[in-house]
């Protein structure tokens, strides 16, 4: 097995050569001043299952870059050809609001589909389809974060026996997702619940917030792009007098201005996995990886092997 | 016949509209903060012939959208999708130098040969590819821009005829188009010999050159890039005591500074075809495209339909 880094996510690739005993494809890369891409990978690939790895965040110069080296890659003899996105990306348009809207998702998936042999991510914005074999037509693994997450947690907790931690989810619809960090990391949880009264007035409810003053409460989402709902929920935990949180997320998206804008906010620290390369990388996902990537290509050995082109 | 503007190229689209007697879709296209492409297109595209206008420089983010388009437009039940490409990207890579090297040039002929039925550029980079249906599996039209540039200066004589031009192509192998140009424009032409003296010395040698002491040279080229091969010749010209140039080149690609580089050498004025748009643009292609536009559509016309999907 070779992995094909084509993000420049070389920290990720290098722990999942390390899971895998895989090693990393030296590749050079680049575009032409008019934008084009550029790519020479001297190695010889022939007979090899190749994992490409490519996180798809600000995803359509990155996605014509996959497209040609999917390619590319059977041309040169490549046995398999496995896409590892940590962020997959055009899981946005998932239905039509507008008649003439664009299925992007759909027509993405069948881009993807075509150049692939099999596909493995991360907690994709799974809304209206329910699993990515609505619309992705090779064999697909969607891992969560949740339980990696809930580890590392736990490591930090016993870093710090004097520190209680309180997983915090931001409404109801967070509970479940808190619920399972908790259970990983060994602590407690809770779960904001908005009390409507009046037509305008939403207030925020933290049941039992005596009993965790003094615990370190964390807020956990799978994408931090705009960071509000982290810092509105920050600053609610601080008008009722709970510590300042750390805020972990799985997708480190980062709109333009929301970090520092995050970092200005009562914010005790701001972590995310490795999934998007980003100077708050904190939690490792290669090992959450590894496992689903041999499986798929045990169940791709089942399958009868098509020439390569 | 409908036309589905994708790059913004209004200016083209509305000479296109007119000469085609084609409507121009209304479309909304933007950008999600993360880079994901959203579009909408409130039309009804049933049964249409719908010819999509895209320039393709800096061409990923452009192409990402044409393949979603091209499959939108067909689930819209248009019946046929055309490409119109004045300026076609991925020529340049269309042979491996190194063993490892992605052949662009063909993955991307492919792409696009799924998404759409045909293509009709202007002026593509030729080189080792003799024709477009080398790499690309539908039927394509190879347009060129010189009589329509020659045809331009021949109104530009009749303008002013005190001042005659001279059309000077660079090297020995502008020949041909150098010829072509004039033979339209009706007017003189040249091409510079360089002549070498010893291992480094290479002069540039123009014949006549007293003759031509007041024409307006007009040198061509089909890409201005980083506009040096038209600054070099022209501070020649200078040198040997001829009038500054008029610069004109097909696709206006100009890499970064170019342009106020050029502006700032002995140069008399830069002019582009509206291939891609650019403030230089003053030479328009769409009467060029138009009649092969409807000469495809009529060879497609004799090919069986496949239903929409």
């Amino acid at each position: 097995m070779l992995i094909l880094c084509l993000d420049g996510h070389q920290q990720l690739a290098k722990a999942m050569s390390k899971a895998l005993q895989a090693d990393v494809l030296p590749l050079e890369s680049r575009h032409f001043p008019d934008g084009e891409h550029y790519f020479n990978l001297p190695a010889d690939v022939r007979g090899e299952d190749v994992v490409v790895l490519c996180h798809l965040h600000q995803p359509n110069d990155k996605a014509m870059g996959l497209l040609f080296m999917a390619r590319h890659l059977k041309d040169m003899g490549a046995r398999r050809v496995g896409l590892v996105a940590p962020y997959l990306a055009y899981m946005r348009q998932d239905i039509r609001f507008q008649p003439g809207e664009c299925l992007t998702s759909k027509y993405f998936a069948e881009l993807i589909s075509d150049a692939f042999d099999y596909l493995v991510t991360i907690d994709p914005h799974l809304h209206r389809y329910h699993h990515l074999n609505e619309i992705y037509s090779i064999p697909t693994r969607t891992l969560h974060a949740t339980r990696i997450i809930g580890e590392y947690l736990k490591k930090l907790a016993e870093k710090n026996p004097q520190q209680k931690l309180l997983v915090v989810g931001p409404d109801e619809e967070s509970e479940q997702w808190a619920e399972t960090v908790a259970r990983a990391a060994g602590c407690e949880h809770l779960v904001l619940t908005k009390t409507r009264s009046g037509d305008r007035d939403v207030a925020i409810h933290i049941p039992d917030v005596e009993k965790y003053q003094h615990h370190l409460p964390v807020m956990v989402d799978d994408i931090i792009s705009t960071g509000r709902t982290m810092l509105r929920t920050a600053e609610e935990l601080k008008k009722q007098g709970l510590n300042q949180p750390l805020c972990i997320g799985v997708h480190a998206v980062f709109a333009e201005g929301a970090l520092s804008e995050m970092q200005q906010g009562p914010i005790a620290d701001i972590q995310t996995c490795n999934c998007i390369p980003h100077q708050t990388n904190q939690i490792d996902i290669s090992y959450l990886l590894t496992p689903a990537i041999l499986e798929l290509v045990l169940e791709c050995e089942s399958q009868p092997v098509e020439p390569a082109l």
